[in-house]
C-alpha cells in the first residue's frame, strides 16, 4: 500500500450470511468503490462484507474491517480494527463512512441504517430495508456514484 | 433505596423531544414498570426518557439512565451511567433491558429496536416503528405486562 | 429498592481473582459506601468486585455492575449493565463514579486508575498501584470518607 | 494506496501535546514502521500521534487514526475512524496493534499501556511510564525492530 493522504471512505453494510445475489451486488459495490478511488469500510465479517472487500481488493482498493470481536475477520481486509465492542461496533462502522451503502440485510443492518440516518450520513440501498431516508438504487454502480457525489458535495473528502 | 437483589430490568426507548401524547404514554409506562417491581432503564435524556423516569420515581421505582455523554441526565435518575460512548451507548441501553418498550421515536429509537431484535430482546411498541418483530400494544399497561411476562418466561429474572 | 433521587456513586475497582486480604478490604469498602448512603458501582465480576458488592448489599446499599460481556455478573448486583463492550467497559465503570477506590489490582485496574486520573476523578488506593495522583489510604473507612468528601466538594452529588 | 492484503499493524501511543523531543522520537518511530512495511495505528490526534503519522506518510506508509470524537484528526491520516466513543476509544487503538510502542505520555497513555498488557500486546517504551511489562528501548529503531519481531513471532502477521 502506498499512501497519498485522505481518501473518501464508503461504508458497505449487510448481512454476514448473505444470498449469492446479495454477494454479487456487494462484490460489484466494493469493486466500484475501489475503481473510484475510495476506501471501503465494513464490519469485517463474511457475507456482504467479505464479498465487498474481495471486489475492492481485486480492483486495487483498500479495505478496512471494523470487527465486533478481538480477532478474526475475512481474508480480504487490508486494515483490521478488532474493537471487542460487540454490537456497539456497528456505530463505529457507520461513523467511519462519509456515505453508507446497504446491501440486503436483517436487523444488524437496520441498526446501522438507523444510526447513519441519525448521524446525518446519506444511505443508499440495494434491495434493503424500506425506511424513510434510505435512497433506493437499482444497481451497485448507481449506489456508489450517488454516494460519492453526495459525500463530495458535503466537503467530507 | 434499599436493595433486595436482582430485579427485572425493562428498557424504555423513545425520542428526547417527544410529543405530549408520547410523554403521557411514557409516563404511564414508567409508572407501571415501577408498580410491577421492575427497574426502569433508559438513555437518561429528556422527552420519552424523562417522562418514563418521572412515572417510575413517582411510583417508588428505581430509574437508570445510560447517557451518551459524560455528564448531565434528566432530574429523575437514581443511577446515572455517563458512558461518553456517543451513539454507541444505544447498544448498552438495549442490552441492559430484559425486554424493551418503544414509545414513538425516530432514527435513534429505530437503531435501538433493531439492536434489541438482533440480540434477542422482545420489543413492545406504542405508536412506534412498524418493523417485523415489534409487538404493537394498545396501552402502556399492555406493553409492560407482556414485556414482564415474556422476560420472566425466559428466566432472566 | 425504594427510590429517593440521585445518590453519590462510588466506583470500586480491583481484580476479579483477588487475595482474601484484598477481598476483606473490598468487603469493608462496599459496606462503608452503603452505610454512607452512596451507590456502589463496579465491573460486576468476581474477586474485589463481588466482595465489595456483598458488603454493600449486607449494609442495605445499592450495587451496580457494569459487565464487559452480555450476561452473567456476581450474585450481589442490584442493577446489571451487560455492555458487551469488552475491555472498553473499563471506561464506563470509571466514568460512572464520582470518585474511585482501587483495591489491589493488576493491569485492568491500572487502566481504570489511569482513565480516572485522565478524566478528573479522584482516586483513593488501598494496597494498589503507586501512581502519581493516586491517594494512598490505610483503611477502607479512610478511603470511603475521603472519596465522599472530595466528591461532595465538587458538587457532583 | 494500492492494496496487498494484511500488513502488520503497530500502534503508537503518546500525548496529544508532546515535547519536541517526544515528537522527534515519534516521527522516527512512524518513519521506521513505514520503512518496515507495517501499518501505523494511533489515536489520530496531535503531538506524538501527528508526528508519528507524518513520519510514516513521508516514508510512504499507511496511517490509521482512531479518534475519540466524530470528526477531525491530524492532517497525516490515510484512514480515519471517528468512533465517537470518547476515552473508551483508547481500547480500540490498543487492540488494533499487533504490538504497541509508547512515546512519553501521561495518563491517557498509561491507560493504553495497561490495556495492552492486560490483553497480551507486547509494549515497547521510549521515555515512557516505568511499568512492569513495558520493555524500555533506547531508540525508535530498536522499539520498532523489537515490536515487529515479537509480533511476527506470535504469527499475528
Amino acid at each position: 500500500m502506498t499512501a497519498h493522504g485522505y481518501c473518501m471512505q464508503i461504508a458497505v453494510i449487510g448481512h454476514g450470511q448473505a444470498s449469492s445475489q446479495e454477494c454479487e451486488a456487494a462484490y460489484a459495490t466494493g469493486r466500484t468503490i475501489a475503481e473510484n478511488g475510495a476506501v471501503l469500510v465494513c464490519g469485517g465479517l463474511g457475507g456482504v462484507m467479505e464479498a465487498a472487500c474481495r471486489g475492492a481488493q481485486e480492483a486495487g482498493g483498500i479495505t478496512v474491517g471494523i470487527l465486533p470481536g478481538t480477532e478474526g475477520g475475512n481474508p480480504y481486509l487490508d486494515i483490521t480494527i478488532p474493537t471487542g465492542l460487540g454490537i456497539a461496533r456497528n456505530a463505529v462502522v457507520v461513523l467511519s463512512g462519509d456515505a453508507v451503502i446497504a446491501v440486503g440485510g436483517i436487523y444488524g443492518t437496520l441498526s446501522e441504517i438507523a444510526i447513519a440516518l441519525k448521524t446525518g450520513r446519506p444511505v443508499y440501498g440495494i434491495h434493503t430495508w424500506d425506511i424513510e431516508g434510505v435512497i433506493p438504487c437499482s444497481s451497485p454502480e448507481e449506489a456508489v456514484t450517488r454516494a460519492m457525489n453526495e459525500a463530495a458535495r458535503h466537503g467530507t473528502a
